[in-house]
């Protein structure tokens, strides 16, 4: 019914997650609407996003470069690593503006039950890195979950006798919201790390 | 801090209506995962969408052809004109599927306060083709509200006299919505018009 055109962008915009049939069309008539300057621009920028953008060679991140700008910064400290479940994370923390050492990108999470092995999420990699670095401690930021955990556990025995401190991100009531809305497990965890008040 | 590339692709889907940085970011960091012929048709269906996609010559409908499908259509009535504010309109009509008529596709609608007037609208064009054609119904169907209102009453004073039935479509309440949650207007309007049950 729609004309072929609109049709396919209607269903570009169904690619991604979160939109459905309606936004999609309403995303659609919006774009075909726009001068030709912004849809070029968008189009490009599409284009030139997967083209240009891939892996960081060390840590994983995603970079326009070889080696992403964060390896590449001999201002930050070698002495801390801090490890992510994606490349989003990244720049989340960052966002923060105080942590100053590396960073490293597994890819994703242990999950016994998906099948997902360690070998799957490239710790390979990581120990390597590892095991070529200087690094004091290891900071795990992956989601709080039974993966999460597992995938913490199994980085926490291999590296064992390293004599690196291995740490992982609080879990707990994010700020501003009310307990009656957290979930039994995040509670529990609150409660156990629960801190002194100084 | 983002790659250059990403961070254009960020920007691209903030030109968007209601995405904001946030799920702009989301939506960008989920396209660079996804493969290269997602990402080309993307692209391409925006270049392709807007280079193709133009307004119908009779009815202003979106088309990629001179004449759109509808107004090609001789199967249907050329006897009723339903006119409509936006090319969205029609599909969501045409959806229904029941309604065999025409469409007419105006520029918006009048409005003093933003100083829309019926010229801004292309009224003309609605004219010279009612004044070339033999409709026996026109069908207001835009917006119930002050500048819908507006439009309809000036259409129907421009084709006084020439033998034409005017009529707009019903506002009410919609159905499934709970009476309390309805503005006094639309609840004003759904009294006044109410139809004998048969």
């Amino acid at each position: 019914m729609y004309p072929e055109s609109l049709k396919n962008l209607i269903e570009s915009f169904k690619l991604l997650p979160g939109i459905g049939e309606k936004t999609a069309e309403r995303l659609a008539f919006y774009l075909i609407n726009e001068d030709i300057e912004k849809t070029d621009f968008f189009a490009n920028s599409i284009k030139e996003a997967k083209e240009k953008i891939k892996r960081c060679s060390i840590c994983n991140s995603i970079t326009d470069k070889d080696i992403c700008d964060i390896c590449n910064n001999n201002l930050r400290t070698k002495e801390v690593l801090c490890i992510v479940e994606d490349p989003k994370s990244i720049f989340l923390f960052e966002k923060i503006g105080t942590y100053n050492g590396e960073y490293h990108v597994i890819n994703g999470l242990i999950s016994p039950l998906e099948g997902i092995d360690p070998d799957d999420i490239g710790l390979e990699k990581l120990i390597k890195r590892i095991n070529s670095s200087n690094f004091q401690e290891i900071i795990i930021a992956v989601k709080p979950s039974i993966e999460g955990e597992t995938t913490a556990l199994y980085i926490k025995k291999i590296i064992e006798g390293m004599n690196i401190k291995v740490t992982r991100i609080a879990s707990g009531i994010p700020i501003g919201t009310d307990i009656e809305y957290i979930d039994t497990m995040t509670l529990e965890r609150a409660l156990n790390d629960r801190k002194e008040i100084e």
